[in-house]
């Protein structure tokens, strides 16, 4: 569907969110969804197979973006370089498009349902990360490990933003792999500098 | 229920265990489990809400015994010391009964229904670890940061170990703590020694 059914999901999404911050993920129903956004209810189910998937639209999009991003990423930069310019990318989406993604952020880990959908879709996140990371070479080990902690780091400077919205998600983003780290300096011997 | 009831959520453990080997999670009733651990289908539902709850009778008590070691570590230890610290407890308790959570962890890896339940758990002790570390003084945003980067990496510990059993998950766990610091080493600036 081209250009009208673009329209018809935006408005879905657009009422799925008012109605579930309203009254409640559980309260609303698909119906309602669709009574909201001007539309017939089995217009709703030919977009979403249910009142979930309404809030995750953007989700494929994001993966298809990041894995790009990853993959085009230049040769010699190392893979935690290549996600964080990947994950300020995903930002500037989510910044630009913040009068929708940031209630929906707030719905989600307010809604236990919302967040056991989204739980699954990052995993594939990471499992596609992980796997555009060994496409570029890295080993498995390391491609899981730098997918799955710099996923983690991602959704910790997402969280930052939602509690404070005075700093920009970019800013967060750049705070947070500072602040990973130096957490992570205290679980290694430190490297002291020679003496002369 | 005191012994008794422990030595049949153990058989029952053990039942769905193999059966969902041998046959696949999909293809196993509530009621087959029961009928391979010699009991009733009605012991079944009165020890578990459901089959895939089964497979998940030790996360409180691993969450529980992860929250324990948090707090009572030594006021002086970083986050992530105190983290790894925690997991190598877990590693420890997860490579004594190496019979039964190597298995466990296969099949939840290749089940969809178990990963979606076994993420909910993980985010359950995420937040359990972020506010064990916000009580040893941690603000905040570094609690959150450290509990979802750290918990990340014993995953990726613990995935690395089921592919790789030749070396301990306790080594695996170190391995992936070193790993990870040389991975965020990347996105600062390094630090070079002052020439004199």
């Amino acid at each position: 569907m081209p250009r009208s059914g673009e329209d018809a999901r935006r408005r879905l999404q657009q009422a799925a969110l008012e109605l579930y911050s309203e009254r409640g993920f559980e309260e609303t129903t698909a119906a309602q969804i669709a009574a909201r956004a001007g539309l017939n209810p089995r217009t709703f189910f030919r977009h979403y197979p249910d009142k979930r998937e309404v809030l995750f639209d953007g989700e494929a999009d994001l993966r298809a973006a990041l894995v790009r991003e990853v993959i085009e990423a230049p040769e010699d930069l190392a893979p935690f370089e290549v996600l964080l310019g990947a994950f300020r990318t995903a930002a500037r989406i989510l910044e630009d498009n913040r009068p929708f993604s940031e209630p929906r952020l707030q719905i989600i880990a307010a809604t236990p349902a919302l967040r056991e959908r989204e739980l699954a879709k990052h995993a594939s996140i990471i499992e596609a990360l992980a796997q555009a990371l060994r496409r570029r070479g890295q080993n498995d080990r390391l491609a899981a490990l730098a997918a799955q902690t710099g996923w983690a780091t991602f959704q910790a400077a997402a969280d930052a933003w939602i509690e404070d919205p005075s700093q920009s998600l970019q800013a967060h983003l750049d705070q947070a792999f500072d602040d990973l780290h130096t957490l992570s300096a205290a679980t290694r011997p430190r490297v002291t500098c020679p003496e002369n």
